[in-house]
């Protein structure tokens, strides 16, 4: 499909390497104060004062993180943001500025570049961060995507990973699961395309498994609310690789334990039927599954009177001490100790 | 040389993505007062008070900017840095932080990633910057290297590319050309070892110009010493791309011309000797050979007497009117339109 077949098509030969820079971001505005100057020179300028700055950065890698046979170029744009974006506000910041540079062989023409930055200039724009920089270079392989995203926060309402207490409850929000399970329903249906190219897919039923796994959301409106409720978090992190291996990633720096329980996990019941349909079990799902970007955070029991009304988060348990440590209890009501398996752990089990 | 055929090598599965991280950077220390927070959470978090930050990124990639068959991995991770910190100098800034990602694939065992972190750290300690933040994770080919570097300025002595005024004087630091021709060197041996694997080169007698291709030094001292001598160029870049490129893109972004002069040109002897060996015009190398990451600024004629005895400095030329375009003046005191051509490609012509 990405092959440069069709002549009409403009190859980046013709642009070089200065003119694509240009053109691909000619349309991206600067909204954001704190820019003083995008693209266009050795470095960007951005003026913070009297903040705290963060500063994430994330690579994502044709054939790794992402499949070009079933994931369109615009989305992956979008996605590429989400994921920094979300890094940033699982510091409970506010994300400004990013810069993204790719390195793409010429079987990609230009037109496949434009929806690559209409993606990411959809995300800027819903999001309201700045484009501030990048690059572009040529690749012998696949397309390689880096971006940077920065953010502020007044330093006493930055959030770590290294601050939970024990007592402290654990929460989740919006549903999780969801993009893995969208992954198993995009590979499926390559894998019918492959036997039968005149196959055309109804996606329907699964429409909010493949969104989730294809335009995730950032939970910018999360920190929004965490702040007009006036709940700080004692310790926070995105949820990339799945439950189990954030929050241990919480108890690990916190030096604490924890305890979660099955029946608490937010599920979509599109989860819960995929999962029944695939022979999966969706508790493992939910916590080894990953890409759903929602935030896993702690908070002071105090505060569970703010939260425990709002449809946007979840508790799904409680921290406890390290010598605990850190533990599903299931429907059953037996202990098992959580472990930290990545999602690309599940394809080879 | 870099295939994992050893069997006393420690393979990357072995490891894991996140204990990776930590074992290749667990050495590395936090130097500087505006990093608040630096490896080991969703982003880093940086403080600067009342000072202006830029921030610059770059993406190397496998075959495309390095051969690893001649290039140490110490000598790359430090190069990488240097890119970087390049720009970041090129603002008239000072570097203080960097983020870096890797992409690597399973062919790499970890002692080959422990001698490029151990070329980032030296670069680290050289240049006082934090290492920050990062990622990494695996490729389906070659080697990705992506770095972002992040550095602070008072508002008013940010140097861009777009400021320079007709009149002024054009100034390149150091000499130029040498990486290139340390690249001619390199590839040549290369050749010569696929047909002899036993000969041993000697490259004693290109030791200077080989260096400044595998080991460039970004010109911090620049930096400073512009700031003692009290001078604030009117505009600044670094020599990435050759002096032709560079100075097209100041013409270019500040909306005037140029003349430069040939015999002003500043070339290493070792650069003159082995151009001539090559049959290769020493001139047009400085011109469109890259690399060297040198500055090319442009100061008001008022702070000649500033620079003019200072031996880093080499006056090359002066800005002109836009409508005169840009030209060098040959030692025949012909004037050529100067052209932009990255050194990417020389190789093709």
């Amino acid at each position: 499909m990405l092959e440069n077949k069709d002549q009409s098509r403009t190859s980046l030969e013709e642009l070089g390497e200065f003119g694509l820079i240009d053109h691909l971001t000619e349309h991206f505005k600067i909204s954001q104060k704190t820019t003083v100057k995008g693209i266009g020179d050795d470095a960007a300028v951005l003026s913070f004062p009297d903040t705290h700055m963060v500063v994430t950065t994330d690579l994502l890698i044709e054939g790794v993180h992402f499949d070009l046979s079933y994931v369109p170029l615009k989305h992956l744009g979008y996605k590429a943001v989400m994921v920094n974006l979300s890094d940033v506000y699982a510091m409970n910041a506010t994300a400004s500025q990013i810069t993204v540079s790719i390195a793409v062989s010429n079987r990609f023409p230009l037109e496949a570049l434009e929806d690559l930055y209409a993606g990411i200039q959809a995300a800027c724009i819903n999001y309201k961060v700045d484009l501030v920089g990048g690059d572009t270079t040529s690749s012998t392989t696949g397309l390689v995507i880096s971006v940077t995203a920065i953010g502020q926060a007044s330093g006493d309402t930055i959030v770590g990973r290294d601050t939970a207490k024990s007592g402290d409850l654990v929460v989740v929000t919006g549903d999780i699961g969801a993009a893995y399970m969208g992954l198993q329903i995009l590979e499926r249906e390559k894998a019918v395309f492959k036997v039968n190219p005149n196959n055309q897919p109804d996606l329907e039923q699964y429409a909010y498994i493949v969104e989730r796994q294809l335009k995730p959301e950032a939970r910018k409106d999360v920190v929004n609310l965490l702040a007009s409720l006036e709940v700080l978090p004692t310790a926070m992190i995105d949820i990339s690789d799945g439950l189990s291996s954030e929050i241990l990633h919480i108890c690990k720096n916190s030096n604490v334990g924890c305890n979660l329980y099955e029946e608490k996990i937010p599920l979509d019941p599109q989860v819960i039927s995929t999962c029944e349909e695939f022979g999966l079990d969706s508790t493992t799902i939910a916590l080894s599954g990953g890409e759903d970007y929602e935030l896993l955070f702690t908070i002071a029991q105090t505060d569970y009177p703010k939260i425990k009304a709002n449809p946007n988060f979840t508790i799904v348990g409680h921290i406890t001490d390290q010598g605990e440590g850190a533990h599903l209890i299931t429907r059953a009501n037996t202990k098992i100790p959580l472990v930290a398996r990545g999602w690309n752990a599940l394809n080879s089990d």
